[in-house]
């Protein structure tokens, strides 16, 4: 397919004068957005929601299950040129996002169709009490074009056509895609699977519009149109936490919901280190250093009291680091960042730092994966050591007891997940800590790792600040599509002029809360 | 009973130094809480939090209950004090308003108790998949301690005891209140039931303090102090934004749900106008008048098409102007806004005022019911006619056409609610306004009016912006319930560390969703 690296705005390319920049892979440069792209892309975007509101859950079911058939049928391709600007191997990692991608938007189309999300409820007329009861009822309708800012560590499955489009998507939001400029030519591949579908299911073209931008000005211009009404992000503390201001001080103030990652602790309990030092030590290693460490939920710190287990677990993570070889991350500033990353951490007076001898000799876009082991006072000492360090490095942490292990667990920020190991002896003797990591973390994992989110009903992938900036939101799991949603409430309206999910024959067979009581049926 | 004017932290009057502020009623002066009173509550609501977060929901429930017991206990003297503070009758308005307050109190008994709200989602492991699925479970927990500042126009519903405390304590959060500066002596009342429910239940006594401030900085202050990880406010436009501005600009924003009015527009139908012009008319007044026009939910704006009958309407209208009497509104400054308000308006050219003819002697704190009547297009030149003016106003728009109709729906900004006076065919007829409507407010209403909100699963009290700082929040309701939680997923967690909502065998006896299905049984 012939690449442009042009802006699409409502399905077609829109030629812009504000220069290229330059990319690695099949485009060699990529045409700049302008204020009229941001501007043309929004407006095109509302007059698509006044009509793809009022499309049924099936019908946004159908496309979203269009964009996935045009997803596969990119085949190779798609898999090639995300590969040559992403660096990411093709054989499980991107196949393996692939699927998952093509997954998230059937999940979709299945929650739409079935529609039970719009959180139905029905209150019926009590005329005989005094004051009479009128008729209320009330569920979720969506807010209104929703800007997605793509993630550069997830081309397919946090970018163009990623969860926040198809949550977006599914609950009835027009979206314009930011397009990550680490890997343009994927995205424009995303966007014409993406614009396809829309024509082949008759849906408005303006209801997907995809941007490409190096300059903050667009995205913040991009988050303060007016007719943007909600803001995904993944990406950076302080892209996120950018755009969030933006967001927040617009006249009309709208949610941005920017997932910025976090150092995902793991806690190693007394019997658990005792009786599995090394395999955990195996596990952690394997977490840390997936995909070169790129991952949202790779854990940055792990934690364990001293003792000859700890010494096992050190010992066994030296071994795996010896063994470790330098990998490829995604950009060059992403690797440099990482390598900043590390050489503060190593400077810390208390820290050791652990890496492969070959590390001198790796290519300049590799990057090493490093150990690093302190103690519970130089960590509570340095706030670095609790910090994301994006990449394939990990800070062990030895504590002196369990009081320690506490500390070290209230010093840290907001985490989208938290992990323990332990036997249910230790979980049980360790209740104040989970209590703590409650208070921290979107989730908490027992005897596992982080790295590996499953797409379910009852995936919460967030947490409190700076892991995100909502802590009520998920941006993964079908619970994301409640980000783009508000309740409406319509009192005493004749059937005829209600939505269908709340007139009383519920034809479209939701679940609803009528007078108290969960059902599926009509009345 | 005496009544001290002191702040009161923690269930103990704790004496200020920074000064006193005079009121009416029975406390001449109150006490100016500091930055030491602020922080001393939000430390206690940070200990008592760690408790009362694992008190089960029945617990939570009796603590409501014990509040609602204690409140009615407070007997005539609560309605006398609260008159004497604010003006409202007794009669009616008052005694109505401790009928909600309590029954509020129960109704979020009812929802702790049942548990259901929390949103429970379990998807069991599947160990044969390609790669294995986990065991997720999510459910919904407490966000932390919560600040409310009360509203001057509910003392009781929406102020010390009211739905924003009564939902937090539900949802398992303790409350920092700061009481409206406007009724002291009543919320001094009403915290010293709290606290002697939370004594007699066996409750933390960090769980509720009270605040007295006329001061911004400490309004801020409370905002900010880290331990605070939402806030409830009901009021203007002004200070909910500074508010919203404080929490968003935290090093660890916080949600600020601020509910801040609207002028909640009512639109007549040509055939429903023709067939009850008079009626509506009535409605309408006595919506405008009803408490001196101190509602969130007061309809400000009418609009309908001209012809015969919208004269019978105006005329019916100049009539009940001409009988109505002015109301003491519920302090000087509030009166004075009022006042201040409609000067503006009648300034504007186009624009027609009415007021009965006794208005000159009405006394200081009088507010005189007023009619404005104006056209489309005076009303699209001029912002302020869509603005709030609270207090008992309304300004009628004299459209040419349909579409001059959905111009004046268009041009408003984010409402509480909007109303439709119309017959089946009106409604069917205009559609695009039904469709302008639903973007623009929380409630659509069909031959109703806005005043009286009902207090049940399916209203939504809240709105685009600016009626609310967070269009996907409710403050009245069951569903209010949900601004003070955020999901945590357990993952691969062994029963006995679940919490009781997400272990298999049910016992609480919740919704869940389990696999994909609905349902209150155990596995």
């Amino acid at each position: 397919m012939t690449l442009t690296g042009m802006n699409f705005i409502a399905g077609a390319p829109l030629p812009s004068q504000a220069g290229r920049f330059s990319t690695t892979g099949p485009l060699a440069s990529v045409e700049e957005a302008t204020l009229e792209h941001v501007q043309a892309a929004v407006s095109a975007a509302e007059r698509a929601f006044a009509a793809y509101r009022r499309v049924p859950g099936p019908q946004r079911a159908a496309l979203l299950e269009q964009i996935a058939l045009e997803i596969e049928a990119l085949g190779d391709e798609w898999l090639a040129v995300a590969h040559a600007e992403t660096a990411l191997p093709i054989a499980e990692r991107l196949t393996g996002e692939r699927a998952r991608t093509v997954g998230q938007l059937r999940l979709f189309a299945g929650v739409a169709r079935d529609g039970s999300w719009v959180d139905a409820r029905i209150d019926r007329a009590r005329p005989d009490r005094t004051p009479p009861r009128p008729d209320i009822r009330r569920m979720l309708i969506p807010l209104g074009p929703v800007a997605v800012f793509s993630a550069s560590n997830f081309p397919f499955a946090f970018s163009v056509a990623g969860g926040d489009t198809a949550s977006a998507l599914a609950a009835g939001c027009p979206v314009v895609v930011k397009a990550h400029p680490a890997h343009p030519a994927t995205s424009e591949l995303t966007a014409r699977a993406v614009i396809r579908a829309i024509e082949k299911t008759g849906m408005p073209n303006g209801l997907f519009s995809l941007l490409h931008s190096t300059r903050n000005e667009i995205a913040v211009a991009l988050v303060q149109a007016p007719g943007i009404r909600a803001v995904g992000f993944t990406g950076s503390l302080i892209a996120g936490r950018a755009l969030f201001d933006a967001g927040s001080a617009r006249a009309e103030p709208i949610p941005v919901y920017a997932e910025m990652g976090s150092v995902n602790p793991l806690f190693v309990l007394p019997d658990a280190l005792d009786a599995r030092a090394e395999v955990i030590a195996e596990g952690l290693w394997r977490s840390v250093t997936l995909g070169v460490g790129q991952f949202c939920t790779c854990p940055g710190v792990a934690a364990a009291i001293d003792g000859p287990g700890f010494d096992r677990f050190i010992a066994r993570l030296k071994q795996l680091v010896n063994d470790a070889r330098p990998g490829t991350m995604l950009y060059p500033r992403i690797q440099q960042s990482f390598e900043n990353g590390w050489r503060g951490l190593r400077a810390i007076d208390g820290v050791q730092t652990f890496q492969a001898e070959t590390t001198g000799s790796a290519d300049d876009s590799g990057a090493s994966p490093t150990l690093f082991t302190t103690d519970a006072r130089t960590f509570l000492r340095h706030d670095a050591l609790g910090h994301e360090v994006f990449g394939p490095s990990t800070v062990v942490v030895r504590c002196a007891s369990r009081e320690e292990l506490e500390q070290v667990a209230r010093s840290l920020d907001g985490q989208l997940t938290a992990t323990l190991h332990g036997t249910a002896a230790d979980l049980a003797a360790h209740d104040e800590l989970i209590a703590i990591l409650q208070d921290k973390a979107g989730r908490l994992i027992v005897n596992g790792f982080p790295t590996g989110v499953e797409v379910c009903a009852s995936m919460h992938h967030g947490g409190p600040y700076p892991a995100t900036t909502d802590a009520r939101s998920t941006s993964v799991g079908t619970a994301a599509i409640l980000r783009f949603a508000r309740p409406l409430a319509y009192q005493d309206f004749p059937q005829s002029s209600l939505p269908p999910e709340l007139q009383d024959a519920n034809a479209v067979g939701i679940w609803r809360l009528v007078d108290g009581e969960m059902s599926r049926d009509g009345f």
